[in-house]
């Protein structure tokens, strides 16, 4: 594990974008970038699609947090190469920050690189970070009103994956609810529901990702 | 409801802040801040607080989000006076914002404003309304590991909520790991485990606000 510190912010920030996605494109890398609040189990999502993809992808993860190194010692404990970002503070990762971070990385032989961007369902949405994909992890026991309170980052999401579905029959989420707001916000969007500690969903959502990393 | 869309701020936050909390005091009230990640379940404890306290202290709101009024016609529907702030995109209220409120809302009479803030556990963290109280919720979904991955938020706070424990024996939420993190960060702090959905622990909590209300 590496760890980058967020550096001051050079160029504006999609330009950095658009350099960071060339780059990417160039060594035949494909980019996600994982958004949602704090504990909607982006990290345990990402451990059960590589779990799911390991005979048919190589994955590298970005790990985005204020502080610490947790997600990235979970994802070293699976064996997948891992970059950490510690914002210092900052509420989202940007694409000068990713652009450090891509220099630490081994690009060659890798299919995936997944950033997981900081918890965070507000700020993550105006930053571009060279990413072809964007995902929006939403966990049942968020309740089945965000997309309406929060509705940027779900607008420029290409799918939203509902998380903890094993807790649906203990909270009040509507399914069907959340669904019309996000078809609402991203007509295009697909919806995954999952449940990662039941692996529930989880070979559909990896299938899609394969596909749209083989440029389908 | 009013609502109040959020203006350029024009002077620093902190000298803003301290003149909301003058005005707030002459006036008698209590200012309470309500941090916490998207879904924590901010509103859900307000509305169980409320009703526990409805015989010994008269509430208002102000309720912060992005876009839309969900939060405030809930406040509506149990009968407490509520201002909404729309942020137009910005991830945190300000006490500039706060001051623009308070305009709208008669103070005479109520003993405790609870300042509702956008579902944000980074950017919440650095701006002080005028509250005298701020609290931190943490939903037991949300997973044990938050206060190490987003330290200022629990560092600034003078209690953790520990929302939505009748989910703990769906989870691996360990209380302990979380509360040692929360005394090594805020080692004054108080901590409280509700479960707003059965009413467990909601009076203990109400109890102790009542107690700060009322200056002790």
């Amino acid at each position: 594990m590496k760890i980058v510190a967020a550096k001051k912010i050079l160029k504006a920030n999609d330009q950095l974008a658009a350099e960071n996605r060339a780059r990417l494109d160039a060594a035949g890398v494909f980019c996600l970038n994982v958004v949602g609040s704090p504990g909607s189990g982006k990290t345990t999502l990402l451990e059960a699609l590589f779990a799911q993809l390991k005979d048919r992808l190589k994955p590298a993860v970005i790990e985005g947090d204020i502080a610490g190194s947790i997600d990235s010692e979970r994802m070293e404990r699976i064996g997948v190469p891992v970059v950490q970002i510690n914002t210092e503070g900052a509420c989202h990762l940007d694409a000068n920050m990713i652009a450090s971070a891509l220099k630490e990385i081994e690009l060659k032989g890798i299919d995936l690189l997944a950033i997981e961007n900081v918890g965070n369902l507000v700020c993550t949405a105006g930053y571009d970070l060279g990413e072809r994909l964007r995902i929006v992890v939403l966990s049942t026991s968020e309740g089945d009103d965000k997309a309406r309170k929060y509705p940027a980052i779900f607008q420029g999401s290409h799918a939203m994956l509902i998380t903890k579905t094993d807790l649906l029959p203990h909270t009040d989420f509507d399914l069907e609810r959340i669904a019309a707001d996000f078809k609402r916000l991203a007509p295009e969007g697909a919806v995954f529901q999952v449940s990662a500690v039941r692996g529930d969903g989880i070979a559909e959502a990896a299938d899609w990702l394969a596909d749209k990393c083989r440029g389908n």
